[in-house]
């Protein structure tokens, strides 16, 4: 009954996405009830995601799966246990998607954790807990991820979401059209579902991606979008997967270049990267989150310190107030991205070599000292026009 | 010229808000020009931020800066180095502020740091730096604060902004008219100067501030403020100052009851701590900032476990599986919380003792484990509906 009353204050879009999904599961699943229904084993073919079947495309510049598969069968006593999580989550998202519920990672792992009482073959009773820990239950999900062919989102697995947008572009969430062009000195604060967005229209050039909040309201509330026509995005640190998606469709579906700003030191590099490449982990997700032809607009090591033909960004003097000593961990991080297969190009090579040499990092907000003007009518227009970013 | 052609491009709420700042800035550092140009030693006389300037005031409920002051003069040895960084941080303000610059805490370290070169006492040449570390700045820019009387929003000073928030309300942000219930399944995300909202109308009861962003956007997906006519907000974790003066103001301005929904832990009490009294370190602030009518409305304890007169809201076996055993760092996060004044009641006692007593947390999302909708249209409505919250 609360079901059937809640209906009417969830979104339209939403509950097309929930029937998609749960005929999808549907389909994928029915293999598995009637193989027990015929006395046969039930097994279940899932993609493998281990490092070993993880290919970096050159082309696409994306980690993708590759096409190894695994069994899974009911009948094999190392795997039984792994089967039933496996059917244990299917069926807890099943339900939620027909229930209209918007479960999190969180709440699924509390959904499933019980205990299961059973007899073993000598007739004791035992218990064994079908998973202790979240860290197995987000395993089993990556596995129904990979074995439906559905992203967590498109099953309405909802998330924190950290990310915002404003600028001169028009959507629909919902049942709304927002237009992300009057939120005031707010923003918009992205979706967890971003692929359930439908861009209505845009009037923008290119999008900017600042790593840190903080300048993405400076230059928000100084008009940066509106003067340069660009959509300004802000991820608030380490980008989450709804606004990696978001980006990437900006991009991929409107043709708009993105530029990414981050610290000069090798946590702002890895940001980027997960933009750009994806993360290790999420492998399989990054051929729909990643955007591959996303650009390192700066803060470059080069702009800190000049180069052969180029003229720094910084006075000596700025350079002696502004630049932070690195630490042993940012040195450590720089000389692991030195084996990231993306980060061993010519310009990528020079970054990383001048911060070890002269091991300082800087932050953007050092270039928002020298005038929040410089930093955006000087630096980032400059910077744009004359292609000074890496690919 | 970049400053002309900008200004087109900012709010004129926020002109407004600058010529408003920098009068003030005017009137208080009028004296200290007067006093050199009479050949009279420059004074400041600034409100103690000590703790024993601290008073918590039982009748506001509120953490509030006593009437204590002290005097900074410059031509005290000891004083001289603090004169000229309070001086040199109002320069860097007052600039910013004519010069629709947007500064952010850390811009204004970046800003103020230098080294002041002068000759010693025997005509040697010295270098002193400004400041080293934000910390130092950032307790100036305090001084500045408390003998201004603006908070730092006021001088628009930004910075990251964390708060979010649905619901059928209608304001005015800079120039635009936002209507908060035509969201989509996203959220506006609150302004870093939430005291220059305007509120244009509102259609709620309650404002419900949900500590995790996540569970926010399950109910919010869900359609709970739409359903229980509430105003949905999240502080994504620890309260910034934003959110927090956004939570008092629809308390104080718009008389709407505002209810807390963190975890069942001590980190979740302090959340809802800094929400209703303030925090110690911002004592001065929290004549504005805090909430003295903010209801705790759970997870509590007693929830957990029951009551004299009252069942519990989880099983036996929910119990089992949801309970996280509290770590040390909790037991002893709880055992300071007993000192605290606000903590001091009969209510607050019982909770903290239960906990120290079972040693088990228990997050929202175990709730949601239950189901969406017994969070939504079970325990939420309940606990309001029979008044089971603390003052």
């Amino acid at each position: 009954m609360a079901m059937e009353q809640t209906k009417k204050f969830i979104s339209s879009v939403d509950i097309r996405a929930r029937i998609k999904a749960a005929e999808k599961f549907n389909e994928v699943f029915e293999k598995v009830v009637k193989a027990v229904l015929n006395c046969e084993e039930p097994r279940l073919v899932i993609p493998k995601r281990t490092l070993s079947n993880t290919i970096y495309d050159k082309e696409k510049g994306l980690l993708l799966l590759g096409p190894a598969t695994f069994e899974r069968s009911f009948l094999d006593v190392k795997e039984a246990r792994k089967f039933m999580q496996t059917l244990l989550m299917a069926k807890i998202i099943y339900d939620a998607l027909i229930n209209n519920e918007y479960p999190t990672i969180r709440d699924l792992f509390y959904r499933g954790k019980h205990s299961i009482r059973y007899r073993d073959h000598k007739g004791r009773v035992e218990e064994e807990n079908t998973w202790d820990e979240q860290k197995e239950s987000d395993s089993v999900l990556r596995d129904i991820e990979v074995l439906v062919n559905l992203l967590r989102e498109e099953m309405l697995i909802l998330s924190k979401e950290k990310g915002k947008v404003v600028g001169d572009m028009r959507i629909r969430s919902g049942d709304d059209v927002i237009d992300l062009s009057k939120m005031g000195h707010g923003a918009y604060a992205i979706e967890p579902t971003p692929d359930l967005i439908e861009f209505i229209d845009v009037n923008a050039e290119f999008v900017l991606v600042v790593e840190k909040d903080a300048v993405f309201q400076q230059l928000h509330r100084a008009g940066f979008w509106k003067k340069y026509r660009a959509i300004l995005v802000t991820s608030a640190g380490q980008p989450d997967r709804a606004t990696r998606r978001f980006v990437r469709r900006l991009n991929e579906e409107l043709k708009l270049p993105v530029y990414i700003l981050t610290d000069a030191d090798p946590y702002g590099w890895y940001i980027y990267s997960v933009f750009k490449i994806g993360s290790i982990t999420l492998s399989y997700e990054s051929e729909r989150l990643a955007t591959p032809k996303a650009k390192f607009l700066g803060v470059s090591m080069t702009d800190i310190f000049g180069d052969k033909n180029k003229k720094p960004y910084l006075s000596e003097s700025e350079r002696r107030n502004f630049i932070i000593k690195a630490k042993k961990t940012d040195i450590k991080r720089a000389q692991e991205l030195l084996n990231y297969e993306w980060f061993k190009t010519e310009k990528w090579s020079k970054e990383i070599n001048i911060f070890l040499q002269k091991q300082s990092k800087l932050e953007i907000e050092a270039l928002t000292g020298k005038g929040l003007h410089f930093l955006m009518d000087t630096y980032i227009p400059m910077k744009i026009q004359t292609q000074d970013f890496i690919e």
